[in-house]
């Protein structure tokens, strides 16, 4: 144990030395870097695949399916998207030392909000290796100093790109340990880090609900994160039925695996007997499973009927739950019920009921007339994320650059003082 | 213990169903609160006066000092002033609802940062019974429902006042539980509140730091608070000597308990001959102890020499610890070693030592040629504040309405679904 609370400390201490001498290091030096980290990976992409090769020869060992396998290998392909993906946040404007806001108060005093880094980010993520260079990107280029956790089916990619990250530091005159990675499987040295309150400043687990859970139970700092998506589309009395059979197969179909993905339909009564046939088409097409209620089961003869349990679930799969309901406030009701304030929408024509949903669903995105997949950063113009918070404290919705910050005040006078 | 947990809960419930209540009222219906709170403050402060001298006649028994009992004290001067505090929120702009920030995406999403209350605020309160009016008119204002609990010397004073508040809430059809107070002087209730995460979104503490090391270590939910003020005053090299005594003097003694007063003066070597004996006039006119460095000994024979452990205290009181340091980084690296975070200002003519400060100084608040206790709501423009935050997540510095929100994404789409 002890060593791992050694271990824990001394990564916690030489990221927090970095991120303050990421105070003296201006963005065109963290351009530089991303540049130059994206150089080295395309240089080094050989060495990646062969190491990466000793991932997906493990793999099997650790139980992961094929899709799992298949998010953790790295081709020639992806390592170039990767150096793009750093390419594109080199080009994200400066977040560090952005004026929020600024004013001259009455008495002289110039006041300024000016954006600073948070300091120290814990970032603990599951296999796809790529994550690893999206995340250190976005840390250092808003000045933060991160530490990487990664799965260990994905370790030795892991300790491959985390090398061509830390070289690259080197090379450009970054604080070296602005990036590090923990290089040991071992469960406990995430406990220990959880336990450093006052070196790290804040957690982001990206995961599966356990270790959130975990994580969330366990540390003493802030942690950005969400539990889970259980998101709905509403489709209202209103809706355009061609629109809500394309928002609703977008949302649930194009990607399953994903937190913004919907698990939930609810539909309007009046017109759920028009409805219902075209989404049973459609979902039968798709090859998804509906779980629904007795109106969705009489109108559906295939789909199964629908658990207490069902309604709260995030399948993360081809099954979707249905239910017909008698009018925007009961689809309100459910979604206050069941849901996780991720991401819901509502598919109408009448502004009255766009209005009332946007206003009283307490969601951290709240579309209409569009899909729930758009509850991501790079969708809703953010640049990259580092994940999606469903917390009201702190950033809500997709993170970025920004949501990385915090900002001081600085007070400029003339020789004020407070009478 | 077990009914304790009731009560908790029972608040917290309440406090729920309010906040999720106040998504439905105006900000018409929350300015005509806040006038009829003021009105009914007036209308009842002979009763208020009563009850608070039932507090007073206890508070000797609570240990309580002169300065404290006088803190405590309800007069009809005193009530109309907190009625105007009431008035003065009423008449800041609405929070709830304000597009933070809104663009359209080039698929022709139309994307809003919309400004949404944070939901349920537990805020923990030491002896001043305005402290309740202030912290209940900015909760409501800011669309959230609050859960108060003041300290046991002002029990009788706070439910008086909670009741006008509550009645007032009656009158203007307002959710009755958007204001509750713990009517009950045992710790436990506290205890129990702070495991309520789910039902509670943040607790704000303001008090002593053992309180808020109490609360931070048992909070389940996010914390708002600072643990103390150790402010300091840096004196360079090219300080307006006349200036640099002045905000000194301001900074330490306008009002010495509060946790924006400066605690330490930082003088630069080259001009402490010639300071340290005008800083020694003023501080012997204001009758406040200097505990010093060598050099500060050396120049003022009634200073005290000062422990490692002064350097680290925030006295709240008529004293003050000194250092004579070589140059502005040894300044800077002094705050680093010993200050809390919260506020810390330069005096200079020197733009690069002015630049140089606001950029290193990693403080709630840093300021150039002003007094440290303009880091306050009211100073700053926010027009009141619940708190002051040190922490990096969420909100830092003063506390207003704005603080007191979170915000939510709405998304505007015309069938639009991901490729």
């Amino acid at each position: 144990m002890s060593h791992h609370a050694d271990y824990a400390r001394q990564l916690a201490q030489r990221a927090r030395q970095a991120s303050r001498a990421m105070v003296g290091v201006s963005g065109q030096q963290k351009t530089t870097w991303l540049k130059r980290s994206a150089e080295n990976l395309i240089a080094n992409a050989a060495d990646l695949v062969a190491r990466n090769a000793q991932d997906l020869e493990q793999a099997p060992s650790f139980g992961l399916t094929a899709a799992a396998i298949d998010r953790l290998r790295l081709t020639p392909a992806r390592i170039e998207s990767m150096a793009k993906g750093l390419l594109e946040v080199a080009a994200l404007p400066e977040p560090v030392g952005e004026v929020i806001e600024g004013y001259i108060r009455p008495n002289g005093l110039s006041v300024q909000k000016v954006r600073v880094p948070l300091g120290v980010v814990f970032f603990i993520f599951e296999s796809r290796p790529n994550v690893t260079v999206d995340a250190a990107a976005l840390c250092v280029k808003s000045g933060n100093a991160v530490i990487l956790r990664g799965g260990k089916e994905a370790l030795q990619s892991n300790v491959a790109l985390y090398r061509i990250l830390k070289n690259s530091l080197i090379e450009t005159g970054l604080p070296e340990h602005a990036v590090q990675l923990i290089a040991t499987p071992d469960r406990e040295v995430v406990g220990e880090m959880l336990k450093l309150r006052g070196l790290v400043d804040v957690t982001i687990p990206r995961g599966g609900k356990s270790l959130i859970e975990r994580v969330c139970a366990e540390a003493t700092m802030p942690v950005i994160k969400h539990f889970d998506g259980v998101c709905h589309v509403y489709v209202d009395r209103t809706a355009d039925l061609d629109m809500a059979v394309n928002i609703l197969r977008n949302s649930k179909c194009q990607r399953t695996g994903v937190c913004n993905a919907a698990e939930c339909v609810l539909i309007h009564q009046e017109i759920a007997a028009e409805f219902l046939p075209r989404m049973a088409e459609m979902f039968a097409t798709e090859q998804v499973e509906v779980r629904g209620c007795a109106a969705t089961q009489a109108a559906i003869p295939w789909a199964k009927l629908a658990s207490e349990d069902d309604y709260r679930t995030e399948y993360l799969d081809r099954i979707i739950s249905c239910r017909v309901v008698t009018d925007i406030n009961e689809a309100m009701d459910h979604i206050g019920t069941y849901g996780s304030q991720h991401t819901e929408t509502i598919v109408t024509s009448d502004v009255a009921s766009a209005d009332c949903f946007t206003r009283m669903v307490d969601s951290s995105a709240v579309m209409v007339n569009a899909s729930t997949r758009f509850n991501d950063g790079g969708e809703l113009g953010l640049g990259a994320e580092i994940g999606i918070s469903t917390d009201k404290f702190h950033a809500r919705g997709p993170c970025g650059l920004r949501e990385m910050t915090s900002y001081k005040w600085i007070v400029r006078g003339q020789g004020q003082v407070r009478e």
